[in-house]
């Protein structure tokens, strides 16, 4: 299979900080797309595997799975994009296309495993996929979204993994005019859930265990903000919210967020993966008909869904731009929550 | 208020055994119907709250709230039912019928709280409500329920507690043709949510300790029995179930079920309540869009539903037959599981 040599930015160990390296990229098959990439997001994925913190990650590790870039080539069989088009890739580039999962559009749970942006197989080349830290990537046109052109193309990155993130389970539990939401957590995911939620009309509340954010999540769009520590204050939201959007990556007590749910309604985790610690108490679940229930990125059609009401409602990630460069000290401050509240790196500066 | 002074079995300390006594109904009002009891079947939660195992007992007690009998009187403007008509009482005789569950057909859920058949605050009369173990109810005709003839009027009693407490989540996650349905749990509520979701059109798994159960799971209409302390067994219905109904109710490892859910099943909780110990693990929940959920009883317009469908399909419980005096030694049986599957009193037994 013929290939590309193109700059990227990576690891070649869980120790090494990310530097210059090259990869090798397909060139275009049929249904491919070549994508000179212009904006990456950075998602705390990005940093976790670079070190290998989940285990598995197969080195050179090249991250990055909210692109968005330029058409630059297509194959011969694209049918969706033409050379020139604003597109997006976000955290999957392939998957299984027969199972259940991926019949009903819910790729992201792909009964064969879908294939990650980065440290998946490439199915092509054999060895890992590389992802957006890099100049340009090769992705079926299946796997690819089209970004509207109105949108501030930077901020729109980390619409891809961050964004689709909360919107899908906003979607699937069917948040509408009139919902209530909370949101706990404001970081890269809870800012976008924010926005989202509020977008699609719902009413909004931020849970945060200090009152410092307030400022900041009411100008993002929260109606409320509730101090998780303060037990009047839960009290005061007792019984109330028909979906939380729990966005903390770490463990910590979700009991006290299920009592201020509304009858039939459900807390859905999507930032931290382990035992709930402490025990969930399975009272007020019965005795509310509650849920707790989890949720990962979202399919395609979902994620074009997002895209194209992102669009409509001028919706995009709050960022700060940072060079190709910049990425170690970056992550230095991604894991000190020290970012408003995105790290989106200009691949323009891979080039220099 | 005019009362009426009736036989009945309860207790009066947490001590005692059950034993005859007497107590006051009030006299029928305008919207009540007063009902003369044949049978009552003998629900887990009689014997917890005579012993006072929750907190919360006033002495003295008298349980039963799976109450079937024929009316003998009915208030002035009752307009749902006449005298001789046979009828059921289940866990509630009131609720605020105000608030946004009671405006939902949602008594099970009342905000202010529903009026309990048993131990609940008798709004009439100011004491506690007293049960089905009794020669006489007196229920508001808005609380009560309609009983296919054509069932075996004994063996439909316990369809009021036992037969709506898993009907609710088998209706509520939306079980139908085809469905794949799994029950933890093969006492009272079990192998009543065996015959129900069978009922519905789903196939249905019993997940059991021990193969000793297989064959009565089979006769209730199990279409398979799957072993959950044998790994293979479990490994063979990964990922396979719609709705697992959960009626065991002790503490106990919920992980190996929630590996069984497919794609956005759920997993509700319907007999235990407390601390889910050990952790529930949150990375199957979020890399299968799984939820764990908990459930009580139901709604009145639901319960009917649920009798309607039993008479259309003829469904009743399992059930053994017992007189009014031998409710002490029948409450140490259940203690040890030692019932199919559920004890019903022949009140007529308390007349002599
Ligand atoms: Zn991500
Ligand atoms: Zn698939
Ligand atoms: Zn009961
Ligand atoms: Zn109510």
């Amino acid at each position: 299979m013929s290939t590309t040599n193109v700059k990227a930015f990576g690891t070649e160990s869980r120790e090494a900080d990310l530097q210059q390296m090259n990869i090798e990229r397909r060139n275009v098959t049929a249904k491919d797309v070549e994508i000179e990439i212009l904006f990456c997001g950075v998602c705390h994925s990005d940093l976790h595997t670079a070190r290998n913190d989940w285990g598995g990650t197969i080195y050179p590790a090249v991250p990055g799975h909210e692109i968005v870039g330029k058409i630059t080539s297509v194959g011969n069989e694209v049918s969706k994009f033409k050379v020139g088009d604003i597109v997006g890739v976000g955290c999957i580039v392939d998957s299984c296309r027969t199972c259940e999962s991926c019949k009903q559009d819910l790729e992201q749970y792909c009964l064969n495993g879908f294939t990650g942006t980065y440290n998946g197989k490439d199915k092509h080349l054999g060895k890992q996929t590389f992802g957006g830290y890099s100049e340009k990537v090769v992705v079926d046109e299946g796997y690819v979204l089209r970004v509207p052109e109105n949108l501030d193309l930077a901020a729109a990155a980390p619409l891809l993994c961050a964004g689709v993130t909360t919107w899908s389970p906003l979607k699937h539990w069917d948040v509408k005019e009139g919902s209530k939401v909370a949101v706990v957590g404001l970081g890269g995911l809870g800012h976008m859930a924010i926005k989202l939620a509020k977008g699609l009309g719902a009413s909004v509340t931020l849970f945060s265990r200090t009152p410092d954010k307030t400022a900041d999540a009411k100008e993002l769009g929260a109606d409320e903000v509730v101090i998780s520590t303060d037990a009047s204050q839960m009290k005061s939201v007792a019984g109330k919210f028909d979906l939380i959007i729990d966005t903390v990556p770490y463990v910590h007590d979700v009991n006290p967020y299920v009592s201020t749910l509304n009858i039939n309604g459900t807390l859905v985790l999507v930032g931290y993966l382990g035992p709930l610690d402490p025990f969930l108490n399975s009272v007020p679940m019965i005795m509310g008909r509650k849920s707790v229930a989890g949720s990962v990125i979202g399919g395609i059609a979902e994620t074009q869904e997002m895209l194209d009401f992102c669009g409509k409602h001028n919706i995009v990630s709050e960022i700060e731009m940072i060079n190709m460069q910049d990425i170690n000290a970056s992550y230095e401050r991604m894991l000190k929550s020290d970012v408003k509240y995105r790290f989106v790196i200009d691949m323009a500066s891979l080039k220099s």
